[in-house]
């Protein structure tokens, strides 16, 4: 059975994959370069697709900084040494973008043959982004069934949150069961030139709670 | 008000921007370059944003190319001279592009403030293409509604599709009744190098049969 996985190269959507591998469903990874300041995750998704021995590996660009607002996509600052905990939808929230890669997704899914959609969103742990939440993903599933040639024909979509109900310490706790390998991720919001995690926006913060409650170390943080 | 306005540079979105201008909406014009054989609809997209009027264009590149599935995407023949009545999807359908479309307008209308989205999908004299249908669009709002930061602070958006109940021919009578300009528009999809259309493929039968039914010239034809 085939699935494609929206894959970004950071730890939630290699976890996704691995689960999805483990239960059977050949991978078509894909990666969406939208002119995230955090490119250096493009890399790590190649390097993920190949330890997930993905059928194959799409990468495709559309440039949602020509949209904007938000500032993962824009010169604005990202915000660092937040408190996670805190009400509203961080600046770093990129409008619908969950929206337009389910879409993606989905189309390309249609082209290969698969009704099964795989993305690492998490409710738990996660920061505030309404594209993330369940109600979200069934509302996308009815689109995907009324909106492709698949869903007329029969075909019932279904996009696999298998992480969405999890904490960052339960996500990497399944995935080091799975052998994830956390070394190849990325999830820095504003790395360095280098690629080096800044350990202090809302996706290292996120990461390194993770790690600790989970009890281990974060090999990101050991190299 | 704001809304953004999906628009390809055929005459349904013309058409579709021009009622939602009699309404009082200040527009924003979208188009997409997915990679379309017939790209020449980019230019007529530009010369229809002028003449509406609209506030701003943007014009974003998404290849859809590498995805496939389409004849409109690659370079397999686009029917001909086919029976447009005839059951099934033709091969001209996309996968998920309406799907794809809305969810990048609806993040360029959560970022410009905008809660309508226009667009010109119709279900009479269609094509067959399941994402031009009611139900799918009612089941899009409801992930716009859901996936977006407008909609968790209470915005509800919607999306108007102000032809999907009307025929080739009232489209036409209507467009004309708000001066649209039907010779800046273009509909075939597998023009000549000259950006000339066929004639025969269904987008340009559709046309004919429009303006036929509406009794007036087509403007295209005409030069």
């Amino acid at each position: 059975m085939r699935a494609v996985l929206l894959l970004s190269g950071g730890l939630d959507s290699y976890t996704a994959g691995a689960i999805a591998k483990s239960q059977g469903f050949t991978l078509f990874a894909l990666t969406i370069g939208y002119g995230q300041r955090h490119a250096r995750e493009l890399e790590s998704a190649r390097d993920v697709a190949r330890a997930l021995g993905v059928e194959r590996h799409l990468e495709l660009a559309i440039d949602l900084r020509a949209i904007g607002g938000s500032s993962l996509t824009s010169g604005d600052a990202v915000p660092h040494d937040r408190d996670i905990g805190e009400a509203g939808i961080p600046s770093t929230y990129v409008p619908a973008r969950n929206t337009i890669f389910l879409s993606l997704a989905l189309g390309w899914a249609e082209v290969v043959g698969a009704y099964d959609i795989v993305a690492g969103m998490n409710a738990l742990d996660y920061s505030g982004y309404p594209d993330c939440r369940s109600e979200f993903i069934a509302a996308f599933e009815r689109v995907a069934d009324l909106g492709t040639r698949a869903g007329v024909e029969g075909a019932r979509f279904r996009v696999h949150t298998p992480l969405i109900a999890l904490g960052k310490a339960d996500i990497i706790r399944r995935g080091l069961e799975l052998g994830v390998d956390y070394g190849l991720t990325h999830s820095c919001y504003d790395p360095s030139p280098a690629g080096r995690p800044c350990g202090t926006c809302d996706s290292c913060a996120l990461r390194a709670k993770g790690f600790r409650e989970a009890g281990v170390p974060d090999p990101l943080v050991l190299r």
